[in-house]
């Protein structure tokens, strides 16, 4: 053990209240602890406690009740209770390489890890979080390559009448570049914020790893913020720390696809940004390939790389503003005259928009638009989002 | 309630595994909810409990016994069970304005509230957070004003022999500003990293804030990672989601001292800043208050600002590098023989360094050296240093 100086410790002692809180508060296991061979072992300290599960994306699926009728959920194992009254559950098996969610649950309660201080937010839902390296989850992890830097920033959006939050990414060594680099414009999908491919998609390790690979060209990426109704992820704008919801400020009006011009104008200003087509791309999840799609067709001379990750390609309905969603036939028609550089379309083989998607590519296939499919398996999900980004950003301003 | 469009809401249902767990795994009550009264009331569903209790530092301290004797730690109350089985506690007084931590403690094991996302880390220790307005904590809000932007960003230590993260704070409008602007180091104590002054500290906020009222000059302020043996915070360096513990990687041997300069001279090659002593302050909490003592007279040249706060003004000790920590006297005397225009010690009155500091304070009159002193209530707590801040800020660059 690392000798600690007397006095050093003494600053330990003797602090008071939430610093101690710090010190002496938390559970003095590991948890998760991930094994040579990569089998994973979960803690949990709970003497008293009935029975302890583990849940996460790591188990099977098992069925799981909705108000709206059943569902896919993560599985669930359960902990035994050693003798000093600590439970411990080891997957039977190593787990591949990825980027993993779990949560306790303690006599039905479920809980986040007091052991683990790494977590990551889904809408109102907090889960623990690690990574399995040696494949795909080292690309996740942060690494000892060059790191770009991540800034959390302000426009101003005319159109929607408020300021709202951007996260950029600016890649290893642009603070001292005397050049220009391209740009991709990374979407998130409903119930996210401009925090989700952070935080979520893992963009920046992604980017720093893969760059540094020098399989993808250092590019800046601007991750949005696509509700039109909302300023700023939860917590960061003048709401305050209200509780999130799904449908919270997402609108699907073509607000935010008409404002889009706004960001684009916002990154050219402040940032060492090219600004021709061929340099810029747009991709999304979801609500954000619902986006990424109407954008790119809306201002036809403004994307050549476009990226549709499980797009929910589904009609505009409600009170929609008709302007971005109408003449889509001819929309498309001049986009795919000038014949986009890449018109990339992912999906897993059990997304349930995976219809959606197969009845819009019939339809580009008719009227012989170019693109590139690639099909994964399992469904609506982060895992597919990384391995996208991972496969789309290499194709990306070559 | 707001309608929800039907297209939308199929995206809720049928999304699989995650996004369903996000929708559908939150607790559909409100906690904690604070009353127009500024009374809060904290909600937890579990039925099934026993005993629920709420912990934080919004209740009066108790006594809490620790591995090296009793201390002082944060009250708890209990809840009482309703009719549905939901825990209630609300606070008999109105809460006075201040950001608070807390934490459940269910039937004996403490957990963070699921209802509630807004979290902060220290050390291991991670906590809920809440901020109740009308004073103090309307400078912690995110507000409705101009935005800085708050950037990752990191530098190549030769000294340390390391790259190593720094959180920097721009002022609105810096992007496409034409001047240079001054510069605060903002350096956090032990246990802490460079996300400290902005996950506790709020300190992008108190800037945002107090700049907006015109109290503040616009600065940037560069948030260092003040343990020399750390290349970042926890989860966010190559050493990947470990264990984050209260020595780690601190040294205290006049390592990160000796490297400041390289500090200094990255934020002067990537920023627009002027490289003036008289534009540049340097203040810490705790450690990072003994660093910011020694760097600022190692460095006479450097500071014309320097805030300790609650400083750990201890004796150097163990294996030290002497070079930064020796001829004290020497060093203070030509530091204070150029006039710095603010050396301004703050310490509440129940820290446990508040000895260490009044026998500094005694040495520095007795050489007849002039500092500004400030005495606060209470002792080595975040709500003491995000109060300094707010005050230290003000006196800068006048």
């Amino acid at each position: 053990m690392k000798k600690i100086p007397f006095l050093i410790m003494s600053l330990a002692l003797c602090a008071s209240v939430y610093s101690q809180q710090a010190l002496w508060g938390g559970q003095e296991i590991i948890s998760p602890e991930i094994h040579p061979d990569n089998k994973v072992t979960f803690r949990f300290n709970a003497p008293d406690a009935k029975k302890v599960e583990v849940t996460g994306d790591f188990l099977p699926t098992q069925k799981m009740k909705t108000p709206m009728g059943e569902t896919d959920a993560p599985g669930s194992a359960a902990l035994l209770k050693n003798e000093k009254g600590v439970w411990e559950y080891t997957t039977p098996q190593p787990l591949a390489s990825e980027l993993y969610s779990y949560s306790f649950i303690i006599d039905g309660l479920k809980v986040t890890d007091p052991s683990n201080v790494y977590m990551s937010r889904d809408i109102a839902s907090v889960t623990n979080i690690f990574i399995i390296g040696g494949g795909i989850g080292d690309l996740y992890k942060v690494n000892d390559v060059p790191h770009g830097t991540v800034a959390r920033t302000w426009y101003e959006s005319q159109s929607l009448g408020m300021s709202r939050r951007l996260t950029v990414y600016l890649p290893p060594g642009y603070e001292t570049s005397e050049e220009s680099f391209p740009v991709l414009y990374l979407l998130h999908g409903a119930g996210g914020d401009e925090e989700a491919w952070i935080e979520l998609g893992r963009a920046s390790q992604i980017l720093d790893n893969m760059i540094a690979q020098g399989n993808v060209k250092p590019m800046i990426v601007v991750m949005t913020n696509g509700n039109a109704g909302q300023q700023a992820a939860p917590g960061e704008s003048p709401r305050g720390m209200y509780k999130p919801s799904f449908m919270g400020d997402t609108r699907m009006d073509g607000a935010f696809e008409e404002s889009f011009p706004e960001i684009v104008a916002f990154a050219e200003r402040n940032y060492l940004v090219k600004t021709e087509k061929v340099d810029r791309a747009i991709a999304g999840l979801s609500m954000g390939g619902f986006h990424s799609m109407h954008i790119s067709k809306q201002y036809p001379d403004m994307f050549d790389y476009v990226g549709l990750f499980s797009a929910a390609i589904i009609p505009p309905q409600g009170d929609v503003k008709l302007g971005v969603y109408e003449n889509m036939d001819e929309k498309l028609k001049i986009q795919f005259s000038q014949n986009p550089k890449l018109y990339w379309i992912a999906i897993g083989n059990t997304d349930f928009l995976f219809k959606n998607n197969t009845d819009y590519r019939k339809m580009l296939d008719e009227k012989g638009y170019k693109y590139i499919y690639r099909e994964s398996g399992e469904g609506h999900i982060w895992k597919n989002w990384r391995i996208y980004l991972t496969e789309f950003l290499p194709m990306l301003f070559k």
